[in-house]
């Protein structure tokens, strides 16, 4: 499939490189590919820099915002949550038009350190705010609330343990799912909250995910749903 | 140990009659105590009227939040978080001292119905403005992630699954740990996040935990954090 991927942090490197491994024709977007493949990175950096990450990965390309929401039959949005809108804008209204597009983004504002604030939150959300920017576009969000490590191979973690979805169209939805089982998820894994308002819920689990992370000093975990047996 | 409990609701009921049952000494508080003892329930309700359940554990006493405040060694919160620090306020300075309070209440505004909004989050929590109106008080936020029947009854779910505890004083999450023990949680079931403000964390799980409850139409489920093994 066809799938535009917005974002080249350290989450859409990691989505994009197991669309890739999948089969999938990725497109990493981003605001300007020059720069991006400009950015260099300290030696013994995790990660390698973008240049060097594609060169590993010859099948993908990257391109611009626009670009790769043109190129996408499914968009997966792994911006940083915080100019996710801004983002969307640059992808433009006739490139998004009515896909199916996965929102991992957080809303997360880091400008007064570590814990981050969110930026919006309570009565609203980004997944919302992304919603009624584009009605068009069916957007559910996912696998917000646990390291892109793990989203992609949930079967690190011993047993089960769950990802929240939401989103206005069921379609998507069930579209989103299948993906999601072919990273590894197990159907009963992937609770589906309902609308897109449930963003808030997921959304708002972040402060407690950042102290957790905190306290374990180790990204490595997710939450596992208990209920009473039978 | 001598108990001062505020709340005379599901949550207040459900602790204060664990709390009888381990043999402490215990005080619930409410606001006007001949209006709770006249309040009647509707035939078939799920609860009793407050002077039955009252007539049910003849060692409880009722008492105005005051009294109930100074009878306590230690006091639970469990009221509504709407109103609680009203309720510290009637409690009073002098009644409240430099005791351990376990606060279980959230700040959940139904006014615009179901699901509930916040009345504080993001940037301060509800934890942390009443350990500010009451400095001397040794606030410990805990056991406000999951209904109060599995507070009290953590092993009717299977395996393990977890609570959050913070607080400024280490002594004071050493109490309630203990206390919480008695309950059937197991030390490593009580996950310390730190000081008070992670009270922002947990509390911030509550738009969650009622959208999976909607989801659900049960409210016996709790989180377990699952990490990678070894």
């Amino acid at each position: 499939m066809k799938i535009g991927v917005f974002g080249t942090g350290v989450v859409g490197q990691v989505i994009a490189e197991k669309l890739d491994s999948l089969g999938h024709d990725v497109v990493m977007g981003t605001r300007d590919v020059a720069q991006s493949l400009a950015r260099e990175v300290k030696e013994g950096a995790p990660r390698p820099s973008l240049k060097d990450y594609l060169a590993a990965h010859p099948k993908m390309k990257l391109a611009t915002f626009a670009e790769a929401a043109a190129h996408g039959e499914v968009i997966v949005n792994a911006t940083n949550g915080f100019g996710a809108l801004e983002v969307l804008k640059l992808a433009g209204e006739k490139n998004l038009g009515s896909k199916v597009m996965l929102d991992i983004s957080n809303p997360l504002d880091f400008s007064k350190g570590f814990p981050p604030s969110l930026s919006v939150c309570n009565t609203d959300s980004l997944g919302e705010q992304l919603q009624r920017a584009f009605p068009q576009l069916k957007v559910v969000k996912g696998l917000n609330t646990l390291t892109c490590f793990l989203m992609v191979d949930p079967r690190q973690l011993p047993g089960e343990h769950h990802l929240f979805l939401c989103g206005n169209d069921a379609a998507a939805k069930a579209e989103v799912r299948a993906l999601l089982a072919s990273f590894g998820w197990a159907d009963a894994e992937m609770i589906d909250l309902g609308d897109i308002t449930n963003a808030r819920g997921t959304e708002q689990l972040l402060p407690l995910w950042v102290r957790l992370y905190g306290t374990f000093q180790d990204a490595m975990f997710n939450f596992r749903i208990v209920r009473k047996a039978g």
